[in-house]
């Protein structure tokens, strides 16, 4: 590539200010602000907004740029403001398995947080909190930004999808990235998550960046990264970041797949959870207790959230959001009426030994195959196929043994037989000596109070 | 920017190509032709290639990555073929005052070579050669490439503008190019000229690769790597090379402005013209006849282009071309005949001394301020107007001498107050003391046979 020619002298065009970015300069909050605007107003193309976010991929941004960003974004929709209170949320990178969001939600509002949950579906190898509360029938995620600023302050805890109103540049910058591989960008992506947050009017964040294989960052220098990112920006907002570093180098809990998934997460509720799930929940909860100034350390919000499991209130904020938004809360109380697939298959150990690797994304991808995710924004979900997980890593198998129950129809006897074949070739690895170190859930807990 | 992901495993799809490239990593034969004809059938989009176009811009390609490019470009159209004739076309890199084709042409043409002119227009700093002979009334530049096809092996010189006919692609992705900040990259200036030429049915090509500040190459070294880059694609398609890598941090000859250059390209042909524009004309037209292996080298080449100004022969070419394609002749021997703006304001040495330096990049900009070129596809030319120099770079001056004449309308007063202002103060440096080295015309000549 050459260097900058006379052209950058030229002010503000959307080539100089592409061509500032492609040569690793910083731009300006102008500049950001004049191309974001042009983009909004249709005077920049797709082409041209495609070429920035590149750069950008490529080149970076640094915390002022990538606030600017988020700054436009933000308030390119709607902003709401709950005032002086205590309006906390959580979000994850996203991962295998990650139900943590039903669980987490309905403990911090039974400690008096106040939760605005605008979630998204899913996409690819990760499912989506949308797509998995939707198991319940009749549960509504389309409320209205109205109903959902008078739902929050009176009960607490909202759950919706994702709205055009909030931030809306974001939703059509997010469509370019989709296609032109800039997803991968940490201040595209701080901006992104940012920007949606910011406008739901949280005054803190617990932020979940999960490392490993099954996740977007594959190790923790990328999840550090990108933490920083997110906490530099919310700073900057006078938010308080709490981000938890996490472990995606297995699914988390036992089930992967949508109806699986609730039940799972009513269990944990229940406290008759998987061990993993009932941790890192706690721990994320606690984490918005503690932000919401409902207690004085992160250890003393997750005592408080393990005792609305104890107690039962959590589960009963569960059944009240349920009710509340239209669902059939008989499920909550019978899983037979969930929509499980007919035939379970069982995945057998090759060997005797000691379970050392999982590929998690590959777990999630055959997920999808199974048509438990989709592969495009317009595939219909299968809210019964799925996984349930009979081991974890670190955990001694015998030859024979079950690691593992698929769940399909009948009709997909052949694919679940490449996909067990897989299990066993490549995805489970199974080792005779003993792993000497397991990796742990939380590898990382940082908090950061903003100045105000 | 995140390492790549998981998606990479997944075969060709667009987001796995732009990421791959996106990565550093080179691209096959196989993903360029699929992502290439996948823009041509629309299945790509415009975002798509911009963005794939951004990441080539910063990480480059390899000699084989350019050359599929190029492949593909030029296989996108129609591809001439003249079979076993000499054909030699000449390429410049673009130029303040470069009308060195008007007068190569005819010369090589009156040497026995065969020379297709498929020409541009001019856009910002630098002119275009099918504007300038525009000049002459009547010169009909858009001859079908069938007429193209027909002339050029009974008369040995035809100049027409581009066809959309030849490389379409290219035109395509020009266009893109050209507003995503993706122009400045070695490879893809490459792959555009390269695809036009090739198509042309060229058996050799002489490059003018411009260095300097009225060039797009800065310096020495980017102008040794686009050369470097030109050949090897050059050679891969088995054509012979000729680069000359020339000074461009002054104008070339005394004017600058469609009608004085074509005034200026009949002086020289005539015999009269300055050194620089004389030499570089005949070194350029040199390696033609060189190449065409009408000349055992390049030294004897420039012999026998020189002859043909001594003799007349390449004037007599040149009336030639001129009455064929339409052109007015009775303005070769009139040239009051050509439309001049009716004011010269002159622009003063503000001390005596020595000229040091010239903003040439600046010197083409008021050229296209006063309407002489243009800043948009879409303007209209003024070819009455432009800049006559009395001096170059390294003469002495004295104070209130004229360092050059602005050809301009009653009702650029003001403008051409400016520009002389810009003139005195910032574009023409003098130094009481004599600059101890001039920077030569051609820098470096570079010959490379194709092995067949």
């Amino acid at each position: 590539m050459l260097s900058t020619s006379k052209r950058n002298n030229i002010p503000k065009t959307p080539y100089s200010i592409i061509q500032k970015k492609r040569n690793g300069k910083k731009l300006t909050p102008e500049e950001i602000r004049w191309f974001l605007d042009g983009f909004v107003s249709k005077q920049i193309t797709d082409a041209q907004m495609s070429a920035l976010l590149m750069a950008i991929c490529i080149n970076g941004m640094d915390g002022e740029e990538t606030a600017t960003f988020t700054d436009i974004m933000l308030y390119s929709g709607k902003v709401l403001d709950f005032k002086e209170q205590a309006v906390i949320d959580k979000h994850s990178t996203g991962g295998v398995g990650d139900k943590t969001s039903f669980i987490l939600a309905p403990i911090a509002a039974a400690c008096g947080v106040k939760v605005p949950m605008i979630a998204g579906r899913g996409l690819g190898h990760s499912g989506g909190t949308v797509d998995k509360i939707e198991a319940i029938p009749g549960f509504n995620t389309s409320l209205s930004l109205d109903e959902f600023s008078e739902y929050l302050p009176k009960y607490g805890l909202v759950l919706i999808g994702q709205t055009g109103e909030l931030a809306p540049i974001d939703k059509r910058i997010y469509a370019l990235r989709d296609v032109t591989a800039t997803v991968e960008s940490y201040e595209l992506i701080t901006a992104s998550i940012m920007s949606k947050k910011l406008a739901e009017g949280t005054s803190g964040i617990v932020m979940d960046v999960k490392a490993g294989n099954g996740a977007f960052m594959k190790n923790k220098t990328q999840a550090r990264k990108l933490a920083k990112s997110m906490e530099d920006t919310a700073l900057r907002f006078n938010k308080n970041i709490m981000t938890l570093i996490t472990d995606m180098s297995q699914p988390l809990g036992n089930t992967v797949g949508n109806s699986l998934e609730i039940i799972e997460s009513i269990e944990t509720l229940q406290g008759r959870g998987p061990k993993d799930l009932t941790d890192l929940s706690v721990q994320l909860a606690g984490g918005m207790v503690y932000l919401a100034g409902l207690a004085k350390s992160h250890k003393e919000g997750i005592k408080k959230a393990l005792a609305t499991i104890k107690n039962g209130s959590a589960f009963e904020e569960f059944k009240k959001l349920i009710k509340r938004q239209g669902g059939d809360i008989s499920y909550l109380s019978d899983f037979s009426k969930f929509k499980i697939a007919p035939i379970s298959t069982q995945v057998p150990a090759s060997k005797s030994g000691y379970i050392t690797s999982m590929d998690t994304y590959k777990i999630g991808m055959h997920c999808v195959n199974l048509g438990g995710g989709r592969r495009h924004p317009k595939d219909l979900i299968d809210f019964s196929v799925g996984l349930t997980f009979h081991k974890k890593v670190g955990q001694k198998v015998k030859k024979g043994e079950a690691l593992l129950t698929i769940h399909h129809h009948k009709k997909q006897l052949d694919l679940v037989q490449t996909i067990n074949q897989d299990f066993i070739n490549n995805i489970i690895k199974i080792s005779s000596t003993k792993p000497k170190t397991i990796t742990p859930l939380v590898f990382e807990v940082r908090t950061k109070w903003s100045k105000q």
